[in-house]
């Protein structure tokens, strides 16, 4: 999973039907120590994240794995509020 | 999901069965400010978008998430048409 | 979906037995304007596509999904040859 | 599967139900020789590794693979604490 | 599918259960004129491949597709021991 902040939301009205109702929030990808890193792009949050918020985001096909009785098409998904991270070891 | 416009058309007669009838467009995608990054691809749209259009794109199997029935050999579909986006913290 | 150009064949008579019978071509990606990005690939091939034929890509696990009793461990399918691609923005 | 080595924790107390109770673990992905690559991410535990571990992960939505009944959205996994690594070829 | 070489083994005694018995070995992937590219990494052998063969590996999900009654979290595999390539286009 990758660790970022949540620094925005997306609003769109036209959408694949299965996806009525997610809430998109942009996510700008982070080392553990909070530097950024790639590009941000969209996930869905389910978990009551906003903006400011660190997190943690899975990513590929299996950011769909929630939906018990029909994986939806969706690529990125908010699965954790970050609490705290504690590295041990001198991060390169 | 990736930020994107709809750049363009591809036409393929030739191609898998299965893909018969789907409408191809080309995105280049973009941080949320609008900057291009990356490589422009292919993506199915289902939703209606059009050259110009600001979308979300899932990439990655779940992309062919939508056919209940079977899975589709694609790895990319316009799952939004951008009504608006919202960046509360600076985008880095 | 990646496209790109078929540049040449793979010849591999020791392979997954699922395998026997594929067509494994290699492809070089490209943007929409034939520039060539990133590192030539094998691809299956079941359209009857061929060396110097433009091709639109389905990279990743769905790329398997046209077997439908039982996916294949391939990552990459030639999905469509490519009439002709109209870009109606100037490419970024 | 990426070779990597622990280099800390994460904690993140409001999560996706079906991951409570899963070990969260950063790993800082490196090449075989051990030169450190890429960005560090946060991967799922279930055998056991620490702080200091050199780990094969897999990445991808194929490390969800051990939940038989119900697939868990994450991306992510430790698959094996790496005894020792041998490379025959110079390593390029 | 990414073209390499196996350049070495990987040891690890504590793993998933699910992955007893299997082979890992450590692939270069290369462009198919021969040149390194990108990072070393793991890849299950099943067809008996050994160091210095060159490769063709499925990486990402697909790459568990073997498992027939279940899938496997693993995300590289050699699918082929590659004879012979041929690219009729120079390569660029």
């Amino acid at each position: 999973m990758q660790i970022g902040t949540v620094i925005g939301n997306v609003w769109a009205t036209k959408k694949e039907d299965d996806l009525q109702g997610l809430k998109f929030l942009i996510v700008q990808p982070e080392l553990p120590n909070g530097s950024a890193i790639d590009s941000a792009y969209v996930a869905v949050d389910r978990i009551g994240a906003g903006v400011g918020d660190k997190v943690m985001v899975t990513r590929g096909s299996s950011s769909a794995n929630f939906a018990k009785e029909h994986s939806l098409p969706i690529d990125a998904l908010i699965i954790g509020i970050i609490d705290s991270i504690d590295i041990a070891v001198e991060q390169r």
